[in-house]
């Protein structure tokens, strides 16, 4: 599908239900890449793979509860993969899949160009609250 | 701000406070822009200037409620501006603001990329569950 099916130009004349459609996959998988901590969790694991107690120090303020679901959703999207390495003690890493490396590529530009105009943008925000 | 201080590379040996922190500028503008509505306005007003009415439903399943908070936070960061046409009735329009259209030019290839992949996603995702 491409992304002028989900988003395609709206004409004054008559928009068709089509355009943005609730229920297609790439509104799916949109919400779950773009959700609070989605993000977050796959720019750090774009970095290098980390473990549980890792990602919760490097995504900070998330919950034990919010990182477990975020970790399933992406792992359920095979955006993340869970390696147990056969250690004593255990040990557990997660790591981007190659479908989840190509993701965050598409991200970093975002998050670049964000980080570059995050501060102009809040204080902007505040000389006009 | 470079992305790099925001996300940081984490070295094992020693993580900092300093690894997306949560209060900084970036983290608080990557919400609004992600937020499950945020990114779906952002799209379809990079097609063109909608009316209310229009948005509502270009953006399909969003509510009264939650497309004017979205529009609210979209015009305080300065992305998304709101004109009033001096006609009888009177008529306003959302448009994006050059910030917002550089935005929007940093999300369309994060979309194309979600839109060419989500329907491979959504059907691995149902497989495996």
């Amino acid at each position: 599908m491409k992304v002028s099916d989900a988003v395609a130009p709206a004409s004054r004349a008559g928009f068709t239900d089509g355009v943005l459609p609730a229920a297609c996959p790439t509104r799916v998988v949109l919400d779950h890449v773009t959700s609070k901590w989605g993000v977050l969790v796959l720019i750090a694991l774009g970095e290098q793979s980390l473990r549980w107690g890792e990602l919760r120090r490097v995504v900070q303020g998330i919950s034990e509860k919010m990182l477990a679901q975020t970790l399933r959703v992406l792992e359920a999207d095979g955006f993340v993969i869970r390696v147990a390495q056969p250690t004593i003690p255990p040990r557990v890493d997660y790591s981007l899949t190659d479908r989840g490396h190509e993701l965050a590529a598409h991200l970093q530009p975002l998050l670049e160009w964000i980080a570059g105009h995050a501060d102009q943008i809040v204080s902007d925000a505040a000389g006009r609250a």
